[in-house]
């Protein structure tokens, strides 16, 4: 199990957190989800909490990926790490997707150095699939609901708590082939060869999910995303059958929480409209995407989120506030856009070429909003 | 250098061929690239000549990678195999994009199992791009101008004969960071940080890729196909920037030569009118594209190579014949299709369900064509 500490535990009381916390200082993430008006665009980055951070390196230099996942002092600490250094507009909790197979009773095993994270006896068969328990959150992933509630606690109302999941194709690419992979033969002879068993596979972890998303919010996310990670694996109809048809039983049953949904889907610029009828309140868009043709054709209706390259934070400093203008622009003015890399911030970028990007989206902003 | 034969070049005249074959006895490929009509539509597979076969692999047992691109009698070999083997409608004559660069003046290494070609001395300043030559195709890459000769004279007009190149931005990608990356970042750094060397690089390829083409035109292709790999790492501004225009460049160059010209662009569905804009003759797609969506787009003036997920053949057969039914259903009725694979075959597909891929296109199609 984990380092999961009774002492942290004794600090966090779930039922006081609404009430103590009915305000946030620094609300424009919110607002924008919600395309309210804002006075300049806010901004997080996905992994925003992780390798870059020369403090988040020192936790982990002491910790395991997963005893962190398992210890919600230290997610609090990791969590906010990126609010105090970098000062971004949100905090994202610091977990893993795989966090809820596992719960479902799959072995994962995450190791340094070894190419990701594995699932020794991947999910291969009916039985397999029929094994899996839908977890209790507030048992089998309670570590996950008390490190939001004392990261809520210790955020202070400051910046809005966003909490996550990946989506259910996404967790079965992981699941079925028990570890990352170029074609992801496995899950792709199960969708082809054995659909209805895919579809047994993916109905059973939407509910997870669903059920998963629901607590966290309830824990004090006050905003969640899903990540359709290999959503791009599959040909449109497919991703349609697939991955989409299962975000949307989600964003169905995770609506009722009241928090506003991100969905971002890699690589599926192509179903954009789809993504943006499962009714979620903002759509993630990756740096492939341009964000004009996205506001053209899904901004009326949907908040934006994204989208410059993660590579150009390698870039001089000059040429990332010109690579933020340049975003910015395409957005146009009026509210519904929170600013975003187009994937997950780059391990080896310096600190202070993220710190730039976000200041640069903090200054450049605030000539589009009146 | 290479295990070049001299025996091998006495049995092949350049300059007889074109009078020797002025007939291809199954030209429905040629005539699909121009859209004029076929009794059916015509199929090849992206890395047709490869690894899934027994009888490649026989060939690679005795000889490494880089020799057998560089020995033209066995190039015919595997180049012809899928011809005999597959019942391609086409044949696409074996090689490496990575030649070209070598030719510039670059160390390629390809070591068996050591995760793709390497160049251990990468493009990292304005002098190394100054130093790279542009190559005399029949002097520096002698040997795939011979392969061509050779394996033409062997098809005796069986099926036509395709010639390929990697675009300038694939290539540049490879010669910059030195090797396949996740992140890509030398290259990036290259585009956002010092814009104009990368374009100096980019223009230098260009060339050498249109002198490339067009001699391997005059040796005997009879259609030619630019591999734009990595187009999908670039945002769709950067994507026209940085590769498109070179693509374009090149298409201005070749066409003088007279030989259809497939583009294909990975993960770049985004910019498909662009793309036929280059006046290729066919765009090739990708299966993450939707073929009754690029048909509406560019359809009307270009014609469209793919598009079944490559990982589908992993299926059991009757479902590979659905999937070939659902794209022919996509593209309807009338020539200026193409039927491939959306990527290259993968290495451990069954040569039986290969083979019957190619066959349930060449069946399925018939009633699509008047």
């Amino acid at each position: 199990m984990s380092a999961y500490s009774l002492a942290t535990l004794a600090t966090v009381n779930a039922n006081s957190l609404p009430t103590m916390q009915t305000s946030v200082q620094n609300d424009l993430f919110l607002r924008a989800c919600r395309r309210q008006p804002v006075e300049r665009t806010p901004v997080w980055m996905m992994r925003q909490a992780g390798r870059y951070l020369p403090e988040y390196r020192a936790v982990r230099a002491t910790t395991d990926f997963l005893t962190l996942c398992k210890t919600p002092e230290l997610v609090a600490e990791v969590s906010i790490q990126p609010v105090d250094l970098v000062g971004v507009d949100a905090c994202i909790i610091f977990s893993d997707i795989l966090v809820v197979p596992e719960a479902m009773g799959m072995h994962l095993i995450v190791e340094e150095g070894k190419g990701g994270p594995q699932f020794p006896e991947p999910i291969r068969s009916r039985a397999d699939i029929d094994r899996l328990r839908l977890p209790d959150p507030e048992q089998g992933l309670k570590f996950v609901m008390d490190a939001l509630r004392l990261t809520r606690q210790r955020l202070n109302g400051r910046v809005p708590l966003i909490g996550f999941a990946g989506s259910p194709w996404t967790l079965a690419a992981y699941m079925v082939e028990g570890h990352g992979s170029k074609t992801f033969r496995h899950i792709k002879e199960l969708i082809y060869g054995n659909p209805s068993d895919a579809h047994m596979l993916l109905t059973k972890l939407a509910d997870a999910v669903s059920a998963y998303l629901t607590a966290k919010i309830a824990a004090g996310a006050q905003a969640v995303q899903i990540f359709d990670t290999w959503g791009g694996l599959l040909p449109p109809d497919m991703f349609r059958e697939f991955s989409l048809q299962y975000i949307e039983r989600i964003v169905h049953q995770v609506r009722k929480a009241g928090a506003p949904i991100i969905v971002f889907c890699k690589d599926c610029s192509h179903a954009l409209e789809a993504i943006a009828a499962t009714g979620a309140e903002v759509v993630g868009l990756d740096w492939t995407t341009d964000m004009a043709d996205a506001k053209r054709r899904i901004g009326s209706t949907t908040a934006l989120q994204g989208n410059l390259d993660p590579t150009m934070l390698y870039a001089p400093r000059d040429v990332i506030r010109r690579g933020v203008r340049q975003v910015l622009e395409k957005f146009g003015k009026g509210s519904g856009h929170i600013f975003n890399l187009g994937h997950g911030i780059l391990p080896d970028i310096p600190v202070e070429h993220a710190r730039e990007f976000v200041k640069a989206v903090q200054e450049e902003s605030v000539g589009y909003h009146s």
